[in-house]
């Protein structure tokens, strides 16, 4: 088994790219296929409004058809999906988008989901965006922390916003599983889940779960 | 009264945006907003792919940010919308997508909307789009009428197809309104119209008569 | 041209018949159909209940008769529709509502919809109107002010109200969006935009617009 | 015990106003209330359009009001339930619409159900109406016999296209249980639920079993 | 008529069956069919997890099994409606839960129902079973008074945390009827009802409704 | 890492628990967790009705019981997820069930999921669950190829049925993904994938690899 599982962090941060690297360490196997992480060095620092999403799809396209012929799968690490359907349309492998996985992971582990997102803008998108997954009876709500990047860097800060933003969303929305609305803060989960008393999913680890599980069955029966 | 409604056809061909200026000219009025209708140099002859339409954002929103000024309102005039959340987030004038408005529109005509689509592969994108603005409880189904753009260009067997996708989505779906899925085929409304008996939406106009009405109504009140 | 669209406030009061007839004067242009407003004689002073909304069906019917060979739309300018379908049945022109058209207006403007609405016991009509829409999935809230028709005289307390009313929908259940749920009170509209922060929908603007809109365009076609 | 439950058949036909009393008989009991069953004089022969539905509401209200200290509940026996929310508002009784409780009681009986439709053009009012109860995903389809006054005196060709689409409903459309959409069809129950094999709710006898249900307990803890 | 209504409470507690008996008997006729509560021995003393709820299937479905013969109905007393399904396919009476039969007779009540839970971890039960009933669309809320069994012994503090939170049901989520999340609470029914101001449904009083109409029905078509 | 994935086959076929064995066995790695497939004894030779669904719980939570201190999760390989809420419940280990899992990865593979049934009595069943899950707004249809046990031996048969069966789901209800709803099938994956064109879930498959992410994850951050 050769074919590699490309995680393709459609931002340029490096940060990003390798906290999401560690967050997938463990399900690598020796005998699995490879976890490869990566930044698109064409996309901006971080992925904030719309036209950051848009804006990321065709170099991310242009990024992954480089890598088809040695790719198992792909995984469109931001929670936004950027591109999600142009690369399922270009590519022959299968493509996971982490928003995806993450929701529908969080379906398997509580019956309203909740989302804690970063910034406010961003909840009308993630709105459509579970629309159009057509999961709106088992949604909660969806509230951001709502700090800039300069405090995002206060790990303390952060997290402590996450719990207050995690605990509303219990008891106030009736969330009994939450979703980390956000790529590379898995060093945040446990804390998280501990605080809060509910599970939380982060959407990358769901994601290349899913990839890693799919190209395993898939090179077994297509040898 | 100066300020423009700004017709984007995000692909580049000159006949489908001549074909929606006609299509909008009963809009126009004398003493109204005026309504230019204009190509996306940049864009594919036509949009077909989910590639294409997320391509042409990025250069939709660069030709958006030059009329700015100048514009009262913008209706981007191909039926997957594309950027249109993102045009909303650049601009300070209201941006109208022609199948958002179609849709609405044809929610006013009939209790179940049906829609004839181009291309097959063009269903799972409306799917998603009619999900996210959560109105599939008024959905009926959307089929396409599968021609190429070689057989697009006999008006006689499109119409035919039209008609023959427009009576199943009638008697077979229980659709009571239908939604033309593309821009610039307004000429074939009124035939379809009356060969299928249910109302048809051309969503160019949809759109378009949503704008005017919003831009008079926006001067009205910030002069 | 010399269609007109009657926009029959159902009830009789001159008063909110002269300010719908304000509101929508920037819809009218020297070329293009007469918009007339007018207040049904056999209608109560204001309608508030179930009683009220049907009790106005029957007049109203008959006064849409007698104006169908001059009308080329109508609009029925009560935030219940009363009479919408059986007015639909019974002309050969479209026939508007206000709360549909405020409605449909506003999921172009906002992922979820709140109302404003002037009595508790409109709410659950409301709803029950919006689940026959089928659009409960972008659905916020629907909140009264509460005034009793003594107090919505005061034009002071009435904003103050709605602009409460509007704050605790966006802020305690998400709208991003405002529909005023009353007809003839468009000259809140912009204090309320401007003290709530998102956009606000007067449903009979919203209606008008879509009404001149379509006389224009089926004037055009069948000449 | 003395207070009635009184089924208002809102046509004028004496005939319709027989059968559903035959049907109902079953539900009486010598220590029960009473089940008065009674024609509206002013309503029209047949309740077809909206305009008959809504027009019976005025003149149904007057009569309801009329039976008002008499009554322990109200049933009102069209198949629109017109006035509903109009009479609920107006009596200090329960009232029971024939199509929510025959629907409703279907919703125990299967997990899709199936409406069978006298006229065509009653499906989108009650698909309206279905969206309004909140019950679309368990709707199946409404499908019309489509038989006019004549031929529905025709009891062999009446029983005959019933049974035609009850089989359609449940082969093409998968519901498993199917309500009859009219009142005063009673005698066709069994031997369409014979034809068919699913089965069959017939709306009259479902709301007033309700109804007599109601009156019973209310009187036994409001003494 | 002698096919009686057996209304099996699947938990051992004399004392909850002896109230459910209480709250049914105004439903009984001297002409009509029997209604007999009973315990189901093998049952817990009380029903409160899921595994509760499923270990009591098996034995409630043999108790039926012996009452096949002289029952008429079939009435399950548990909020959770344990073995429903399993029940339906067995026998060939028609079989009757209190939460299915609660639910959709709230649903004739008002537009949006909330429910009234004793334990917090049946919330997430209660919203699979509303999902699955397909009536998310007029849910409310589902919150518990969370007493343990010393607790609930106390009349009092029951009834007072039952008005707590059903009074905010009604303020906080919009609820304009409740059902009693449990069987054999009837007592409360009234002064729940009283001190909230929106109709209280008893969930076993509205099944045995259902199911002693569906009794009197059946017996006089299949005499 | 010496956790093991338990997958309860909760019928007593070894054929089926080594179809099962043989499915999933690409998911093992040298490093992994165990997956260990089983078959309970006291189960049926199939599950077929509710009754064989409800009636497996209590002997599947007694085996999970014995399994419990050396599972890392555990998966419930029965497309109707027999008793999963309530070993969620009691253990502390994560549960998958196969229905769950499969309808979700069909989510990211299609927008509107068709289910290949075994039986045509299973089919409220699914229904009830995909309510309960909340998707129905991506469910296109589920269809029995309604073989008898004999006939399921006859492999050409059987896939011929489901070929037929796959076909219907996407031609006349639009499915773009299918689920094959029942365990031990995998065998006939591919071949219908290729005859059928869409996409195919095999639900064992997609349960057990989110298992195995998932008890790779826990492991690396609960040492």
């Amino acid at each position: 088994m050769n074919s590699s599982v490309y995680v393709i962090n459609p931002n340029s941060s490096q940060t990003v790219t390798a906290a999401i690297d560690a967050a997938v360490a463990p399900l690598r196997s020796v005998d699995g296929p490879g976890i490869v992480c990566l930044s698109l060095t064409e996309g901006p620092p971080g992925i904030q409004s719309q036209r950051d999403v848009d804006g990321v799809i065709m170099p991310m396209l242009r990024k992954a058809s480089e890598l088809e012929e040695s790719a198992g799968a792909f995984v469109i690490a931001c929670f936004s999906d950027p591109g999600l359907h142009a690369l399922r349309e270009q590519s022959r492998r299968r493509v996971f988008g982490i928003a995806e996985c993450g929701v529908l992971t969080a379906l398997t582990l509580g019956q309203r989901f909740g989302v804690i997102a970063i910034l406010p803008t961003s909840v009308p998108r993630h709105l459509r965006y579970f629309g159009a997954m057509g999961v709106m009876d088992r949604f909660a709500a969806d509230l951001p922390i709502g700090l800039g990047v300069a405090e995002l860097s206060d790990e303390q800060k952060t997290l402590s916003r996450m719990i207050e933003v995690g605990r509303t969303l219990k008891s106030a929305h009736g969330a009994d599983v939450l979703v980390m609305g956000c790529a590379g803060m898995a060093r945040y989960r446990a804390a998280l889940e501990e605080a809060v008393g509910v599970p939380i999913v982060e959407p990358t680890q769901a994601a290349v779960a899913m990839a890693v599980g799919h190209v395993r069955l898939s090179q077994a029966f297509t040898p």
